[in-house]
């Protein structure tokens, strides 16, 4: 059995997070350009975030205009808050993801308000968006969805219930985020599968990180779990803040090989991730990125059976 | 539900492989002997092949020796002809494991004979043995079980075939080794699943290789399909010696991690191997070591749950 399962590079904003050299927005294009003419139809290309907290997306409305111009590409920005709804849709972003944490401790610290406070929020946005902006896509991210380092435990229930309710508010998509890699395969299968007896009108995406070594393995119980949409980062960027050296994002290129390799439809070229690697690691010569197929390379039965 | 699952440390054996630098025996037996108190009953400790191919093993009949002295500990060492298995029990281990491939090329490149002879070889160390150690423990590895860096594709039918052969002339335990991390989830499931049905009276064990990232989703997958025995080393040392840089084996701590976290019970005390693999790290100086929980630390429920 095969499927067609979404790969969605979140690199030039999830993986820029932590980057401390500002990158020019020439580059950020040039990159976002150049994945999506290898097979990405979905790239988090910035968020809307005050430029005093992370200059490094202070460009976010000229990424938007740019990304707009690669056709066939949904860009889509991240906001946290109506103010950066309200920027990401006037600059044209065509899709906006707000996040919300399902740990009240990491809201709180994230964005000072409680979990309860974040979903009226998100009414209204999406009241100001059906009024301004009627056919932006809106999803939904739920943040430390499976387990937060401040608190410790997160409520299997509570995610359920704020992806419930986040649907019921109009969200077109809720993504179930493991913020700072505390999931585990069996536990995102049973969570996956719990929240999608519940959810049944609006698709489920997953968005792991690799801190402790389990992104792919989570990738591969949540896919036994339906779940079709995966978010990754190009040379798995993105670090993690409360834990300095550890990986970030699961790597894109990792993400994409494994799913092809098992026999899944990602229609991304694979090669051609493993070259524009390169180029990133000379647009970003300070960091270290992760992942493991640039060194290992695709195995030589893989590269025969996709030739 | 729970269970108990068994992590073997083959770290002494298959993670000091590719390692130039030759290590004193003092120190090989340091790490066993640490290494078994913190909960390994079983260590894959050597191999019995010709020191002038593999000068790093010039000491095993020593190194199992040693290993004996440790209480509770099942010492293996690791075989690959009827010299080394003859080697191995006049030294005194209690447990020998006999490799051969699934992949005919790889069997020719490694022990330059067909599949076929290394089965009829099998049979006639099992003759010795039975006649001379029979106490000894015999077990079985199939090396290249899920594809070859040399041949490409391994045929699953062939893997099975061998898999009962081997149980049928006495093999007490069958290990399915991914040598060159061509493996994925999928395949991993199905392989496990489909040997298991064949194979009932005699325990299959797991070895998998990280070389493509995919290490902890194939334990994840192969637990799924009913496996209990996992093979890892710590730091996750091992390499690869077809793709220079590229992850080795799985690491053992990042793999008692994911277990202990999806709820199994290993055993082992996860912050003493984090604690271990600094000592690894004094005694190969030159080795890089891989893994992620060494840097992300175990998560803060991790912690207390398992306080």
């Amino acid at each position: 059995m095969t499927y067609d399962v979404v790969v969605r590079e979140v690199g030039p904003w999830d993986g820029l997070q932590l980057v401390k050299q500002v990158v020019p927005t020439e580059i950020k294009a040039e990159w976002i350009s150049q994945q999506a003419s290898l097979g990405f139809s979905n790239i988090e290309v910035t968020s809307f975030v005050p430029p005093k907290l992370l200059p490094q997306f202070g460009d976010a409305a000229e990424v938007v205009r740019r990304a707009n111009s690669t056709s066939d590409l949904v860009a889509s920005a991240l906001v946290l808050n109506m103010k950066g709804a309200q920027l990401a849709m006037e600059a044209g972003a065509r899709k906006i993801c707000f996040v919300l944490s399902a740990s009240e401790m990491h809201n709180q610290s994230n964005v000072r308000c409680s979990t309860d406070q974040s979903v009226e929020m998100f009414q209204k946005i999406k009241a100001w968006q059906g009024e301004h902006y009627p056919e932006t896509f809106v999803a939904a991210a739920i943040a430390t969805s499976f387990g937060c380092s401040l608190q410790g435990d997160v409520s299997q229930y509570r995610v359920t219930e704020l992806a419930a309710l986040l649907a019921e508010l109009g969200a077109r998509e809720i993504v179930l985020a493991d913020t700072v890699g505390y999931g585990n395969p069996r536990q995102v299968y049973n969570v996956f599968k719990d929240i999608g007896r519940e959810i049944t009108n609006v698709p489920l995406a997953a968005h792991f990180h690799d801190t402790r070594g389990m992104g792919l393995a989570n990738v591969a119980a949540a896919l036994e779990a339906d779940i079709r949409i995966f978010d990754a980062a190009l040379g798995g960027l993105g670090g993690c803040p409360f834990a300095p050296g550890a990986t970030g994002n699961i790597a894109t290129e990792d993400t994409v090989y494994m799913l092809e390799a098992m026999g899944m439809h990602t229609h991304i070229d694979v090669n051609g991730l493993l070259e524009l690697r390169k180029n990133l690691e000379l647009w970003l010569p300070e960091e270290t990125l992760h992942g493991t197929l640039a060194n290992a390379k695709p195995a030589i039965n893989f590269i025969r059976n996709s030739a």
